[in-house]
């Protein structure tokens, strides 16, 4: 197990340490535009994300900043706000002073501050107003933006080398030194070292694992995962899922975030379900029962099974938040169930067993009725046409019979 | 590096050993439906499985299994088949030898061969017909069907220890012993060390991990991965890739199967895809261009980038294999294409020079023009409403200039 890393405090939110890993999300909206921003950070609270991250590139999106945590506050949302930015923030934070004041975090990308003395003194600027308005940084660190000079001192030092090392190691080598870098910078400029948050995504999985595997070995600062640009559709989910969990497996990694482009007119939220599943599946948090159900073969009835799989998992979506807020003392319990719904009796007896509560659906050669497990037990047998109407009935019964106060007393 | 698997061929096809990780699947049509099942073989086939279950699950379906083979031989297809079998395997064996020639290979359940006595009996029927018609065997354990009487005596012993081990932990021993000492009687009973294949899947990420490690540090058999009963939707892809890529990434599995239950009317070849995006975000295998896109934020225009996004990501996926037919003996290379697509110039500038061909397009406070890159060169700026055609033309004839025989000698 590697080393604990420090706690840092970003608004009410813990990362580091012995916390959970917390999912971060970004925005999409204008930050302009307060009341189109304020709505989707409310729909990315609401999905499951901890803090939630807007860019801070003009004025306008500086002045907007305020305005945007009062309406938060006014609505009863104090997720931490985290300012993102580039080229000009140094600039920003100094001229808007009430955007400094009401971010919860500033995220500097070191290669879009300045190079050489700029650099120097506009990072500077940056960490003053950390300092004074007591607030953490993130040194993001990003493949499609790497510092110039650290890049080009070690593509130099390695072509020099008799036996150069690939461009990518150098690539990997020049992200891990500009973010501790700029770490150590921020540490001698006087900012405290639970202050800081470091990440360093790349585009590519092995390169990303590569990176935070040596950060981990390094610092003791928190860890933000994530992949860039990781794209859209399934590989996106798939290449975030793959660098993510493999690193989480090994303990490493504070608070996530999955870079999905969404599909046109996709909600933003997928971002934080994917995060969510995530952990969910890595068994590092529960937030949703868990549906276990086989993937059909030539003895089941594919098109009742399918049909049957895809009606529960969207009635127990649907249900949980619903169940959590009526039984809130369960709420944890309630995400930790397991339900099968198996498509013949191969497997379908053991997972029903296994699971809290199951369903053995008939496959084609066995008898039409459905074979119901609670606990372990068989309990029932079911048919007929309605056999999904009468399983969520139970289901509903079970969890009602399980979680109700007054009955567990 | 975990140890080298033993290599075993399963009719034309090579796992384990150096060779590299073969993707399976298995069909969900009857198998006694001799047109349908061949023809779903060949789509997945053709959508990248090497090899190809099918259920043996009565006679009918035994029957079907030679004519399915002639079918597709006569249609150019090669690839292997797999009959899964359980309870009644070894009558099926026996009774209908041409089944038994005409597969490629047998999956055996040790939990569904029968108990005790009658297991011995059975599971040598199989081992005979193995070694008579030279087969290799796959012993699958599942966490739906274990191995009763294993099971029960490990419970047994653990119940009775002062501090006994949670029940999912004796569970991860029962599968791995069952596993173990079903190919040792299968060795004992003749059949050699190179014909034997092992899984055993579990339906809970961590168990399977804990399980497949155990098996590769007890045994030298190619192991065929797998989450079983991974369940639908984005949680199904995600826990079956946590799975997978946390093993690969290990240097443990020889061939991968995704057991996904696909949404009604869903392809059965979505298993196959996944699982090509797996291998392929580890960098272990190729199979289509990377698309590295950012998942757009308050700076760039959205609308635009997701239809970019989504447009080139349709076009680089139907275009590939016609690529790839046209310049065969650059097939390898177009996989490992890399084509960035990026919403703003924050890292979009940077991408695009990393990537083979890359576009930056203009953020909102950006001037209205796209910028592209070619092997890490500014070469053009477009404009105008139909960037994304111009963008396809450049991409195809940078391709075109990039692999074209006539032009590369």
């Amino acid at each position: 197990m590697p080393k604990t890393s420090v706690e840092v405090k970003i608004g009410n939110i813990l990362i580091g340490g012995q916390n959970p890993v917390v999912i971060q999300s970004m925005t999409s909206t204008k930050t302009a535009d307060v009341t189109q921003t304020t709505a989707q950070i409310l729909e990315l609270v609401e999905s499951g994300a901890k803090i939630v991250r807007i860019t801070v590139n003009d004025e306008q999106a500086a002045r907007a900043v305020p305005k945007i945590k009062d309406m938060l506050i006014a609505k009863n949302c104090f997720a931490p706000i985290v300012g993102c930015f580039h080229y000009n923030g140094h600039i920003l934070l100094e001229k808007i002073r009430e955007c400094a004041e009401s971010l919860d975090k500033y995220r500097i990308n070191p290669g879009n501050v300045g190079f050489g003395e700029l650099y120097d003194k506009n990072f500077e600027i940056f960490i003053k107003h950390a300092i004074n308005y007591n607030k953490p940084i993130r040194i993001g660190v990003n493949s499609g933006s790497i510092d110039e000079v650290i890049l080009s001192k070690l593509m130099d030092e390695n072509s020099a080398k008799s036996d150069p090392e690939p461009a990518n190691l150098v690539m990997r080598k020049a992200m891990v030194k500009s973010a501790i870098v700029s770490a150590k910078y921020a540490e001698k400029l006087g900012i405290a070292p639970n202050k800081i948050v470091l990440s360093a995504k790349a585009s590519d999985v092995n390169d990303s694992i590569a990176i935070y595997r040596e950060l981990k070995s390094l610092t003791k600062y928190p860890l933000h995962l994530g992949l860039t640009e990781a794209g859209s559709g399934t590989y996106g989910i798939i290449a975030t899922t793959t660098t993510l969990s493999i690193l989480l497996n090994d303990g490493i990694g504070d608070t996530i975030r999955a870079s999905l482009t969404p599909g046109p007119g996709e909600n933003r939220t997928t971002e934080v379900i994917i995060c969510k599943q995530i952990l969910q599946s890595l068994g590092l948090q529960q937030f949703c029962p868990t549906i276990i159900a086989c993937p059909g073969c030539g003895r089941t009835n594919n098109v009742m099974h399918r049909e049957f799989v895809k009606e529960i998992t969207n009635f127990v979506t649907i249900h949980t938040p619903l169940w959590q807020n009526k039984y809130s003392s369960f709420e944890n319990d309630i995400a930790h169930l397991k339900i099968a719904v198996m498509g013949c009796i191969v497997n379908g007896i053991g997972e029903g067993k296994h699971a809290d509560i199951g369903i053995s659906l008939p496959g084609d050669t066995e008898e039409p009725c459905a074979i119901i497990f609670i606990n372990g037990r068989r309990v029932q047998t079911v048919k007929g046409e309605d056999i999904i109407t009468k399983f969520k009935q139970i289901l509903e019964e079970y969890v009602d019979n399980r979680f109700s106060v007054t009955k567990t007393i």
